[in-house]
């Protein structure tokens, strides 16, 4: 049966998901870069992102890994997908991941703004849905065909999902880090109460992983 | 000369340095246990608080013995001294520690109602300040005596010290486990903004340590 997931989900020390003030040069906001830093290193991520061989195996390696298995399908969150706020100006903006996203199959991206789906190199399509989560969420099941839908965030998205019940598994890690200000996941939101726990955790030399999954 | 430390304050995943409830039967809220389980088998808290032998050495016990380091003085809320509320009905309440507790030295308790002190067994006496966080300081470090002051929580405390940039150094960590509710360290409060920074990290098999300093 497809399961709901987050993957490397990152906050900060003081809970924050991202920085404020993202822009071209800042895609997840202000100093958030430190959130990710230890991903960047691993074998996984360099072959995937950027296509290079090398990198570092061990604990963090293989949640990257993991990150990647058995998905049909991505949900994301309009300001994931972009910097660009409000109505669509035109189609020019086709997410930062290049003409060959990492995705390689559907992408719902939740927005306001109706815009028609855009097919990438590699099998990705970017679809525009402005019917809310639980439809978002009913279409990502229904494209990834009994594979895992994967919730990439941002903080926002998943504080939603995670409201709703409908993740079934998330991937948290904590990077020692201070962000400040930017966008909190945990605000307002009682995931005991809502019938979440922790059930692994595994520290790395640079984060806290840990698995929590719905009761 | 004397710095102000914070030392082993640890919050759940979801930001919170205690439960909600606290009570007799739960010091720290409910499910707020959880975030110390890491140092209760620790050579040096079974050594300090039980007078057992044995235990864990490692990581943790090393941030354990580095917390009763050097120190002259002491600051806690008035909530961490005990579960009464309002004016004291009698001087029978004399903290959770027994009739020696592991302080032995002066201890400075933040109350809005006045109280003579309390001496105990082993050195530790209990003096009541109705002054504020900056008076119970000064006298803090003048009992001191050239060692450091070391303000043990709750959050409460903290977070008013930090937000006065007072606190020099504060050995954090970040326990794998949900709280849901309870009292936040880092709401509202912009570390970034007050100059501190992370310093060290060191993650052990239970928790995730950090040292954050005053830049």
């Amino acid at each position: 049966m497809s399961k709901v997931r987050v993957n490397f989900f990152c906050v900060s020390l003081d809970g924050f998901g991202a920085g404020t003030d993202q822009s071209l040069q800042h895609p997840l906001g202000l100093g958030a870069e430190s959130l990710h830093q230890w991903a960047l290193g691993t074998r996984t991520f360099q072959k995937i992102l950027f296509g290079n061989e090398g990198g570092s195996t061990g604990i963090d390696d293989e949640f990257v890994v993991r990150s990647f298995e058995n998905l049909g399908a991505w949900i994301m969150g309009r300001n994931m997908f972009g910097p660009i706020r409000g109505s669509w100006p035109d189609e020019n903006w086709k997410g930062w991941w290049g003409a060959n996203p990492p995705y390689h199959s559907p992408v719902f991206v939740l927005t306001n703004h109706p815009r028609a789906p855009q097919s990438m190199e590699g099998g990705t399509t970017f679809n525009f849905v402005t019917d809310g989560i639980h439809v978002a969420l009913e279409r990502a099941l229904a494209a990834a065909n009994g594979k895992d839908v994967r919730i990439l965030g941002g903080a926002s998205t998943i504080r939603q999902y995670l409201q709703a019940r409908l993740i079934d598994e998330m991937h948290l890690c904590v990077a020692p880090t201070l962000l400040g200000q930017g966008e909190p996941l945990f605000a307002g939101l009682d995931l005991v109460k809502l019938g979440y726990s922790v059930k692994q955790q595994r520290p790395s030399e640079a984060v806290l992983h840990v698995i929590i999954t719905k009761n």
